[in-house]
Order: structure tokens, then sequence, then C-alpha cells
């Protein structure tokens, strides 16, 4: 098993281990003995697939446990599901030593953290991602949110988790395309700061090696989150190659999912950065090993059309913008850059 | 003009001043340069004394101004009116260095505040309370909530303003029982810290004086704030008289008022807790006090009925429960006392 420990306003360890799921109850009640009840949040799939498996090893544990299942995918992460999960909790009259256990994907883990962080003024919650997205990622460094209206995760708190279970063998039931979405991440992580874990994905199959992987994107991870728990400075470089990525998603309604959007901004963010003269040539390693992952990196759009979107909501022009530019593999930089000079700063990656 | 710095997590000025509301925006300006939009939330009985006059100011001072109006009154303080609200920032592009301002009282406080600290995870927000209770009390210390179906303020977060303008010439308009709610909340404070306050307002016209008693009282409520920031300690004497408040708020249906039910509390707690030889015998002076001010003080509900109020939500045999305790007029203390004995602590006081 491996442990890493996290440290910002609160501190919490994520364990990183295959079969924890059956472990749960034990590892959260060896942290948390005065908790009483317990709300399992998670969505129809991963409730099919693990809800009875952790429910059971809570109960175990002897916590008194409740479920909250909703309708799998991002069009359920809205106040209107998160709402009555809360007036659920008041229903049940969930103290403040009680606990929200949200497992799943990225919309569990945002949805059930964000109704953690305001139920009763914040009461704690644990993670335990299913997807590897979550896993590397959401999961940990508090970020919780829901969509609005005019666009994704406007409404959220900082609420950090107080423990992450990481069962990597859930992973293996992923369907592809969802592996491959977190297989961006991981791309990105180890662009940022681990040449090593870089080459080590060209040579390998990442998923014959996913308890080496996935502490080391934690650590990566970890190391933005505690350097800057808010995100204000340097933890905004794990935005790399997620500004295109927000147009482009946005451009093609969503059919053009998150881990390929993140895999398009990456290859055109390399590209442009070189021609632009602010990062080495590091564009066709980048894509082969997007493209090994199953990774779309062609962006069907212009760089008009997405600076556009980029741009649109507000009246940008003489600001600028914080771009995380890879000077080399292992090595990125924040770039303050005019969004007048956007576009055509984009121009010679996608046209 | 008074000026009272908080220094919390955040660090922020109140200013207590007549005729304050015409000079809220450059107030505001003064501090905020950068900001572009401002939506002020108001509730329409505020709206159609003062929008226009803090509206006017704000434009004058180069802000974009928005209002957000809603009902008045405590049915308003919902999930169902605050999503609205912050839907329509994500429809403004509001960013994060705009602001919100709160215009009114304490439902307006607590719902504009609450969506100040979750849109786009948390922009700034101006307290500018027109009642009583608001500027002495709930525009200070961050508390923000929603109510639930279950009960009140069950969801919220704690996000301070950055700002508070006090305008105490907005009181003279209120109606005699919002006055005299507020002046629980003052007497309350008196009775926390401060002997003197206590025996001026037992010769004098609180309206009157209304430039001394307010900084006076924000005095007192900044030592708890900022002693305890997140409520988990010496901030919970700011609960005195409210144990009993809240049981008699719901027994009755919610017809006796909040500050007759904090009157009550006050005026039991008091007698209890001389009954029980934990404090001094104060109870005449401050019954004297509350009903000068208008207030009730007879509760109409026995000891077994406000504690099983108190205590039928949750399974709390055994357990322990903080009073704050009045010691004297001017000091008092947290104590412990077990549940199973609540009931014949307050039957010395109300039977």
């Amino acid at each position: 098993m491996s442990t890493i420990t996290i440290e910002v306003s609160k501190k919490y360890d994520i364990l990183v281990e295959e079969n924890l799921l059956r472990r749960s109850g034990e590892e959260i009640r060896a942290r948390f003995p005065k908790a009483e009840q317990i709300m399992v949040v998670t969505d129809d799939t991963v409730d099919g697939l693990y809800g009875e498996r952790v429910c059971e090893s809570l109960g175990r544990a002897g916590f008194v446990v409740h479920k909250y299942v909703f309708p799998h995918g991002e069009m359920s992460k809205t106040f209107a599901m998160m709402v009555p999960l809360v007036e659920r909790m008041a229903e049940l009259a969930m103290t403040r030593s009680d606990l929200i256990v949200a497992l799943g994907g990225g919309v569990t883990g945002d949805m059930a953290g964000f109704a953690a962080a305001i139920y009763l003024r914040g009461i704690d919650f644990v993670q335990i991602p299913t997807t590897l997205l979550s896993a590397v990622d959401s999961s940990v460094g508090g970020k919780t949110a829901v969509d609005l209206t005019a666009g994704k995760n406007l409404a959220g708190v900082f609420h950090q988790p107080v423990l992450v279970l990481c069962d990597y063998s859930t992973l293996h039931s992923l369907p592809e395309e969802e592996f491959s979405t977190g297989m961006a991440e991981v791309i990105k992580h180890a662009v940022l700061m681990d040449p090593e874990l870089f080459t080590f994905l060209e040579a390998n199959d990442a998923k014959a090696h996913l308890g080496e992987i996935i502490p080391k994107n934690l650590i990566i991870k970890r190391a933005h989150v505690m350097a800057d728990e808010f995100d204000t400075g340097k933890r905004q470089l794990l935005n790399l190659g997620h500004t295109l990525a927000h147009a482009v998603e946005k451009l093609s309604d969503y059919e053009i999912n998150h881990g390929n959007a993140v895999a398009i901004g990456l290859a055109a963010i390399c590209k442009a950065a070189h021609a632009d003269g602010l990062a080495e040539d590091i564009t066709d390693r980048v894509i082969f090993l997007l493209k090994k992952c199953g990774l779309q990196t062609e962006c069907p759009f212009t760089a008009a059309e997405a600076v556009g979107v980029l741009l649109n909501d507000k009246k940008r022009s003489g600001q600028t913008i914080n771009l995380a530019i890879p000077k080399r593999i292992g090595e990125c930089y924040l770039y303050k850059m005019n969004v007048d000079r956007l576009e055509e700063f984009y121009r010679s990656a996608i046209g």
C-alpha cells in the first residue's frame, strides 16, 4: 500500500491499494471513532458495481449507512441534484461528527464534496475514486462544484476531503474512453514535473503499472496543491493544456470529451509554445504518447473559433491570461500573455 | 465615524456612520479599484427605502450595477431563491474581482453572503446592514446560510465580508418590533462582556445613542469572532440565551419572533443558572431591561416541552451540551451540562 499525505488547511492521507473497497469501513472507522451515520453518494452505474461492497464494509465497521444514488453523467452535477441530498441529511439529523463518502468519479466527488462543505457549514467527507481521472486528479485538492446554466463548475467551494481511498482494482472496469481521459491528466502531470514518468509511459502499458503510476501522479498533484491551496498561483500550472481544452469542449458542445480536449490542448500548447520561442520542441513526443493512450490530438476548430469562445463572455481586451507553458518534459512555468495575442499564438498550432 | 477592524482569515473594516449609504460607492471604490460589476442583493421592502440611494452611489463610483430583489421575509432564505441569483451572476459573466453588496437585514446578508461564497468558489461581498440585528450581530462574523425544510440555517459556509457599511440612520425607519429584536442581541452582548453598557442601557433610550451603542456591540462581537472564527469554542458564548430561544421559536411555529425568543431565553438562563448555583442573581435587572425595550420575557412553554424540541431530532441521552452561563453582568462562561439534566435545570425558571 502507498500512503501519500497532504498538508494544507487540513492534513489527510491518500491510501492507494488494490481491493481497498472491502476495507473502506475499517480504514474510516480507525480515523473517525465518533462518527455514527455515513451518507454514501454515488451514481447508478458505480452503485451497481461497488455500492454493496462499500456499504457492507461500512456497516461492519458499525456505521449507520445511508445511500444517495443519482443518475450517472455530468448532467447530474447541478443544484437540482445536490439540494435533495442536503435536505436528506438534515432529515436524518446527521451531525458535524458524521461523514459523507463520495464513491465514484469526478461528478460524484465534486457534488458530494460541495454538499459536505455546506451542510451545517461543513462536515467531513471521504473520497473513494473509481475512475482514473478522479484517482490521479479530482479526488485530491478540495475543489468542489456544481455546474450552472452558463457553464461548468461555476458554483462551489474549496473543501478538502479528510481521507482518500484509492482502490485501483476498480479502474479495470472502466470503459476504454474513460481510462484514456484519466491518461490525459497522467501525461499532463508527467510533462509538468516528472520526465522519468514520461519515459516510463512511453515504454510501458499504464494499465499494468497502476500501483506505481497513481502514487507518482498524486505526488505531483500534491506539490501544486500544497504550494497553493486556493488556486491563485502555482496551482494554475495544473491548467496545462486546459485553456484550449475548455474552449474545445464548449465548441464541440461536449461531443469531444474532457480527455480528448485536454489531449488536443496539450498538443497545441507544446507546438505553439515552441513556435513562439517559449519552449523546447517536445511536441512529437507528447503527441506520440497521447495517441498511444488512444487520445485525439488534432483540433477540429480554428484558433479564431477557440479564442473567440475563450474570451467571449468577457470584455477582455488589454487584459492578460496566465498560460502554463511546457518548457521541456518535466518543467513548466506560468506565462502572462496579453489576450490580444492569444489567437496568433494558437494559430501556429491549430491553424 | 467609528471604524472597527476585524482580523480573522480576512481583515476588514466596519464603518459606522449616519448617512453612509450616500457614500457607499466611494467607500467601496476606495478599497476595490479593480471591481467592475456589482450585484446588489436586497428584499422588496429595503429596495423601496434605500435601493436607489445605494445603486446611485455605486453608479457614481463607476461600477456597473445590477440588482437582485427578492420578497422580504425568512421564507425567502432558501436555495430556491439563491440559485437564480448565482445563475444571474454567471450570465453576467461576473468575475472574481467583482462584488456582491448585501443591502438589508439578516436574511439578505445570509443569502447574499452564501452566494458570494460559492460563486466561482468565492468572490468578495460587502454588508450594508439596515436592521439593528444585522448591524450589531449578523453582518459581522462570516456566518452565511439558507434554511432547509428540516430547519433554519442548516446549509451555508463561513465567508467573511470584505467591508461592512453601517448607516445607522436607516434604523430609524425600522418597525418597533424589528428594533426590539436587535435590542435583544444588544442586551445579550452587554450581559456577556460590558457592565457599563448594561448600566447605560438601563438609564438611557437606546435609539438616541445608536452612534455609541453600535460600535460597543461590534467590539464585543469582534472579541468572540476573532478568538474563534469557526465557532468551535469561545464564540459559542454568543449563544447566550439562544439554546432555549431556538426551542421557543420552533414550539411557537415562529409566531414568537427571534427577539422575543432570545429575551425569553435570556431571562430563563439567568434565573435557572442562579437557582442552580452557577451564577449570581441578575434576573431582575435583565428582565427589567428586556421589558424596557418592549421584549417578552415570560415563556409560554414548559421546560419539558422546550427540552423535548431541543433534543428531539437526536438521540442525545448521555451526551452533553455547551451552555453559555451569565455569571454576573459582564461575565459569562461555557458550561458543559449533561442533557439528561437540562429539563430539571430549565424547570426552575420556566416551570
